[in-house]
């Protein structure tokens, strides 16, 4: 770190998770320095992006002559084009933050931890397929990933300064979705427009559709289960429709910590980057006590969203289960996106695929991928019955 | 400290928060060994307390024949018989709990600041009476002193591992007491019944009515005000009936941290006899997230509870003024409770005190023992007009 300040790397930077890590950069110009840049195919925002920030590497998995054609000659020094591992291990990188989606992330994940880099992770799929691998060599490493998710990065503030053996439960808190208080026998009639309209966050569209399913929320217990080292029987979810308690931590002694804050997801991936310091962010929301505001909880319906149960199910069984989980989602949900099956049959293609597979106990690495391509395979074959 | 044990001396031990602490001592005896116990009147049950927990010394008000003659003339050693200045300060003690009522907690703390034992304080008066007196004391002799009250463990709670310039406001939730909707205008005609009946604690009658003036949470503004050196302009209230979450932080980023349990001091209590650490207590109650739930939150209604207006006034005032608003409320509440004067008076009588005392900007204890007589004694003559 040249003059305390932080060089980043930021895989995924034109996602909207990239974007809003970017505006943070922007804020913190005196504290955090971009020094990568990586994206998928977004070649007029990964340009423009390269343009303010000036990274000295991009990796870029479109036409990089396009690309190049897009940054002004005017230029002193054009970026060096990298891959994403090259990035993620580069010597003057100080914090990889990873948020590429679905198993793009998992590669450059165990690169950057075996690099010793500092890792701020949005990718859910890296824990999900690879919790037990990627763990396993961040402790070999001496990394602790800083998740930047609002609930786990919810938990982690409250575990700040707590004895980690003094930890009762975690209760990680769901939005519950648009459809909560939908009638059970018309969720399978829900359009794509319903399903990817949010009520508290904006999101990319395969996360609202895994958030209306609470998909999203199963596969956040198994990233707790891996992030925090709790067991599946000491992680709750607990419906919270206004998205302003972001989780709990719930301490031997019964007393309880709870993070809160407006729904902003820059707050988090902020607290990632600058961690463990708190600065003040004159974009961020501040929460007004001057209205009479109610916070709701409930605990979740697991017969109309059986896709947290699915998921919890898939985490206790282990192996290679929540890789196969992940993927048969993430074809089920483009084929809901695509018209082609209901919300319903979503839940209904994840069950058939996990209960078809044949898991891997201990898999390595290519155990996870071919666990994963076999589940891509059996989700695009599966037909509603 | 002997073999692990924490020997602890309980000033006000027949209170309910005295017992209380002495339902906590009782689940740690491997933790807490109860060395001292003093109590002003109540000589039966001191006579129990120390026939149970065999302290070492004993302060009391009453009568010490009584109290010898209840205790059973079989035992080893009887204890000795101490003043609470000497319990405080004495060798055998590291941890002293100061739980008695009023301005008689104030010398006893700073003999055991002096002493540099640690603190445990649950009596409001110290704090507001002479806060500034009193942390000066305790930053001198490097004591850090331990909160009891609900609202200041929750804030304690939520700044561990924190730093304190990172803090840009401490949210002391209010329960509202018992008539937070009772309409504005029979506020006048309140019983003593109905002003004791509160809907979530159960507390001395003193703290109950206070509570439903809403002094009560005044005072904590005053105490936060020194417990964490935070200006008045940086302490809000929240009125929250349910009196789940106990307060809250709001750090320099926006984000919140929340304390919540259910209602009940042990465990606030327990907090403070075995910090840093928590330990599982089987008679605490746990949170079940299992019902839905709702916790609401509105600003306070200083219209009607202008005590609260009184209380943090008189602190932005400082001085004498805090311990003015403190010896005219209890003699206020005294009358209240005798039915000489209305609940809505007890705002009017102490106005009324504050207006017409003379200041002194910088006291020494003289000073505000004399602000306290010259208000008792206003107080006293006062008649609603």
């Amino acid at each position: 770190m040249g003059g305390g300040l932080k060089r980043i790397a930021i895989l995924g930077s034109t996602g909207s998770i990239g974007q809003q890590t970017l505006e943070v950069a922007r804020v913190f110009r005196d504290r955090l320095s971009v020094v990568g840049l990586g994206a998928g195919s977004n070649t007029r925002l990964l340009a423009s992006q390269v343009n303010e920030f000036q990274p000295r590497m991009v990796s870029f998995q479109g036409s990089k002559t396009d690309l190049r054609r897009r940054l002004p000659s005017g230029r002193t020094s054009s970026p060096k084009m990298v891959s994403l591992e090259e990035m993620a291990s580069h010597p003057d990188v100080d914090l990889v933050v990873i948020v590429t989606a679905g198993k793009a992330g998992l590669a450059p994940t165990l690169v950057a931890i075996r690099a010793r880099k500092e890792v701020a992770l949005a990718n859910k799929e890296v824990l999900v397929m690879a919790g037990a691998l990627v763990m396993a060599e961040a402790k070999k490493h001496g990394v602790k990933i800083r998740p930047v998710d609002s609930e786990h990065s919810a938990i982690w503030q409250c575990l700040k300064g707590e004895q980690k053996k003094k930890v009762a439960r975690l209760l990680l808190t769901a939005s519950g979705g648009p459809f909560l208080r939908y009638p059970a026998k018309k969720l399978a009639e829900i359009t794509t427009e319903q399903a990817l309209n949010h009520p508290t966050w904006k999101m990319g569209r395969k996360v609202t559709v895994d958030s209306a399913t609470l998909m999203n929320k199963g596969m956040e217990v198994i990233e707790a289960h891996w992030l925090f080292g709790m067991p599946y029987s000491r992680i709750s979810v607990v419906v919270h429709a206004e998205s302003i308690v972001h989780s709990m931590v719930q301490f031997a002694d019964g007393s309880i910590k709870a993070q809160l804050s407006r729904p902003d997801m820059r707050l988090p991936i902020q607290y990632a980057l600058v961690y463990p310091d708190r600065h003040f962010n004159p974009q961020l929301p501040i929460m007004e006590w001057d209205k009479s505001m109610a916070l709701n909880f409930e605990p979740p319906d697991l017969v109309r969203f059986p896709c947290l149960r699915l998921a919890q199910e898939a985490g206790e069984k282990g192996g290679t289960y929540p890789a196969v989980l992940c993927a048969a989602d993430e074809v089920a949900v483009e084929l809901f996106l695509s018209h082609q099956i209901s919300l319903t049959d979503i839940a209904r293609l994840v069950e058939d695929a996990l209960e078809r597979h044949r898991g891997v106990r201990r898999p390595s690495l290519e155990d996870i991928l071919e666990a994963d391509g076999w589940a891509r395979g059996h989700a695009k074959k599966w037909r509603n019955r």
